[in-house]
């Protein structure tokens, strides 16, 4: 190995592609859409058909939800308050990565804690659009596709959110919407709107 | 809460946007080009390299390097044989999501052992792409630009790859490129054959 040539002469130097480039190339700012809300609240549907919709705006998208982070990523993590709290933390992280990397990026947790909110928030607070599903306990009891409610109020699901664990709704969101009410279309074009207050459709 | 309108006659179903339809967004494949080798063997500078002449190809990539990803997502692990593997888990797991959202994403850590890589291969075996920055120790520590093999020869590291901790080549990476020898414009060339190779210009 000490006939190796030294590399002195080699130019090994840093060069990088930065945000702003990605951006360019993108045709769109990166940015991080923070849905939070009770479970079957609609934060993953709404999610999606938001990327649907920017998609046709040729957006490039990516939605961060339990399908594709929890089961994965956090898949070592359980439902300590500590465990959800590093879940929001290791979220809010790979969220400021993919706005680093020009893409708007869509999350979708119940994310219960305004601290934890606020932790995420800080990462990247120019970039970070905060989006509360407001549906009532009621409407989301209602809906219950997995049946978890059901298993929450029979005591088989401890510590739920919204029935014995508390959800704390945001105080200034950049958006509310009661997705209890509102149908998909009504809260994606409100969502599109606050994208364009902020100007993510504007390259400067 | 319980006048809240029942909501079943509302469409929240999902939709979504596929890897798919982002790659045809972005004009290319997603892909994870996986750079491994010891410290100061030209991973991060080679990956940065990369990334800027994709960018002239009009291509979306993005470097996951020490510098976003050990000081941020994984800041809460240490150096300890566990805490290595747990970080390049989730490095693997977040090159994952960089594909699945349709962007070529390079990852530049030292990676020393095969088993660890192994796994972040696994998580998506038609994806990922081995590069072995092969410089010779000897290469390596003569540019040390932090001064850390100094340090691991004095014994101030502990455990440091290729000094006292082992460093496991890849038996067969999809590219081995002596980082010792070739200038940093060869090996971008090297790379982006390869990405030819593996079609991932094409859209199909």
């Amino acid at each position: 190995m000490s006939n190796s040539p030294k590399a002195e002469n080699l130019t090994w130097h840093q060069t990088a592609v930065t945000r702003t480039d990605l951006e360019k190339l993108h045709g769109h700012k990166g940015v991080t859409i923070w849905f939070t809300g009770l479970s079957a609240s609609g934060k993953s549907t709404l999610a999606n058909a938001v990327s649907v919709a920017l998609y046709k705006r040729k957006v490039s998208a990516y939605v961060l939800d339990g399908d594709n982070v929890r089961h994965y990523l956090n898949r070592d993590l359980g439902f300590s308050h500590e465990d959800r709290m590093e879940n929001i933390r290791r979220i809010g992280e790979m969220a400021r990565l993919f706005t680093q990397a020009g893409m708007v990026n869509l999350t979708a947790f119940i994310s219960p804690y305004r601290s934890d909110r606020e932790m995420a928030r800080q990462l990247q607070p120019e970039s970070f659009l905060e989006v509360h599903c407001a549906a009532d306990l009621a409407v989301c009891e209602s809906r219950d596709p997995k049946g978890i409610y059901k298993k929450a109020r029979n005591g088989i699901i401890k510590e739920f959110t919204g029935i014995d664990a508390p959800y704390e709704p945001p105080d200034n969101p950049e958006l509310r919407l009661d997705t209890g009410v509102l149908s998909v279309d009504q809260c994606v074009d409100a969502v599109l709107d606050l994208l364009e207050q902020h100007e993510i459709f504007i390259i400067r």
